[in-house]
């Protein structure tokens, strides 16, 4: 049984064109603006793509051509329009509350639990007694809901650009908002790029960059410059937690990534991914890295939170991290490993 | 910021209900049914409720209510009623060819390295020199493939109920269906459970279920009996793995196949699961259990598929497993782990 030249698809192969690439011909012939169905709620097309048709919210986006996730919508709560991008709640059947921006989930209420975990946890866990930590993006407040659970954290910064992100989130996901309460978060309505530029050299002990795609507001946030910046607000063996895409999909945007931090963390870097079923391909990573400094192995954490005497009884009981899945999340498939640490 | 009560849907309680409930409220708005799109393609109307509207094929079943993804569909290139099951074969725009059955999408040529190499491995790895191996369902031949790269095992027997789908998959999947090619494979067509009650006591060190979803031709396959006649058929200290479904779907399912595997195996019973884009909420898992006898710990291979010497360089390179990914595959969401543990 000799390998077989010709394999039609490699899954070393998987990931799509870059999004520039891929508009052209991503074409009109989408769910969306195919089907004739029943509008019964006001449809999202101001998108351009994703839409809500005959009761259902389909995610059509040129980051993941030739696939749909739906899901069936039981009463759309909010849609808005901020200088920013479209937003959008809606009751689902069976994931709860789900907000969506520009056409994409950002989380919904049944497995939000899964990425807001892990991306504070892998790097908090992985650092003795973070004290100042930052949030660039991640308005819905999950992401200070889950730095909160730190005792040893005096300051929570966060630079949200969208205001409408931060009110619709405090009006429609109280469980996930609840962050905000916290006495340490201080609110910040900006560009994430400009607040880091105006931050002291060596301010903070973790960044955590709860973005959306590289497509919209965004984009600023997986380039170069900007990682630049996030290493010079960081402290000396501080750590970055970014928001990383799906290695099903994008693997080419993840290589650039990786090449961009291994030029500029003088550290650590390292790839993790999660589950999250209603992101595309149902996988999201994240981008972890650490400055030059006491060095820092993300992989065997040194401050665990699930541990009750640090998590504290008073708060709402880990739903998705343990320090077990901590160390998982960085073992890759063999195809995404082959790429990852050929850029070493 | 104490916990609040009300959560409106809990990481914990995540499991839809078992099918039986489900079916009477599933109802009919669906995509399928409620889109008046052009239909380009034959839908599969026949299985009741996934089908091929305008161009895309979307995936709806009462396994999975409220939610559904969807392939953009180039070309159908087959579809056949068997004696058990519709059979749908087509060119995806993105994931390759796709088998359908039922309505269900069973492997694409993109993504099916994740489940076949770990549905094989996750078990041989697990054990020392694999002699008699047999695979229930997996038709497709993708599993054999997999079970072919062991050089100690002698005698690799297949037992899949319909032969269309072993047909189907020599014609349109020559990748997946070239592991009919090793001179070990016996295929026998027929009924899995009764190939296995007419076999010998202790005859096979392994036994990979390779079964659909236990809505249809595979309902028993979940069961208790099958499980029985299942540890009866292996040798002490010999070992199984069945599909078993979604921690994010399928929760109450996973506990009764855990409940039941402690009442009937008396080695090991271990959950472990992984990434597959195209299954439902993109993650499936595995239930892997071994009989009295030589105690087999499944989460430390012992049996190293992934080393040169051992997987052979005349086999295509393996895409997905590695040994760090074999141990990543036990570690389980809080969530999920709360409900598993507690069947001890």
């Amino acid at each position: 049984m000799a390998e077989k030249s010709g394999d039609p698809v490699s899954c070393a192969d998987l990931s799509v064109k870059r999004p520039r690439e891929e508009e052209e011909e991503n074409g009109i012939s989408s769910i969306a603006m195919e089907m004739e169905g029943d509008t019964n709620y006001t449809s999202t097309k101001a998108d351009g793509i994703s839409a809500v048709i005959s009761g259902w919210f389909s995610e059509i986006s040129p980051m993941w051509p030739g696939e749909a996730h739906s899901l069936k919508v039981k009463k759309i709560l909010f849609q808005g329009k901020s200088d920013y991008q479209n937003v959008m709640v809606f009751q689902s059947s069976t994931y709860g509350k789900v907000l969506v921006l520009d056409g994409v989930i950002q989380l919904t209420e049944r497995d939000e639990c899964a990425y807001q975990e892990m991306i504070t946890h892998l790097p908090l866990c992985s650092i003795p007694n973070p004290k100042k930590v930052l949030v660039i993006g991640g308005g819905d407040g999950g992401v200070l809901r889950e730095v909160s659970r730190y005792s040893s954290v005096e300051q929570i910064d966060i630079c949200e650009i969208d205001k409408m992100v931060v009110d619709v989130s405090k009006q429609f996901f109280p469980e996930v908002a609840v962050g905000y309460d916290d006495p340490r978060v201080k609110l910040h309505i900006g560009d994430g790029v400009a607040f880091l530029k105006a931050v002291s050299a060596g301010t903070y002990d973790a960044i955590i960059v709860d973005s959306s795609d590289p497509i919209g507001p965004a984009q600023e946030l997986f380039e170069k410059p900007f990682f630049e910046t996030v290493a010079k607000a960081l402290r000396p063996g501080g750590v970055v937690c970014t928001q990383a895409e799906s290695i099903w999909l994008h693997m080419h945007i993840i290589e650039d990534i990786v090449a961009n931090c291994r030029l500029i963390f003088k550290g650590s870097v390292n790839y993790a991914w999660t589950t999250v079923p209603t992101y595309p391909s149902g996988v999201i990573g994240f981008m972890l890295c650490s400055t030059e400094g006491p060095p820092v192995d993300f992989k065997h954490p040194v401050n665990p939170i699930d541990r009750d005497d640090i998590c504290g009884k008073s708060k709402r009981p880990l739903k998705f991290y343990n320090s077990d899945i901590h160390s998982a999340a960085f073992c890759l498939p063999s195809f995404a490993k082959k790429v990852i640490e050929s850029k070493h």
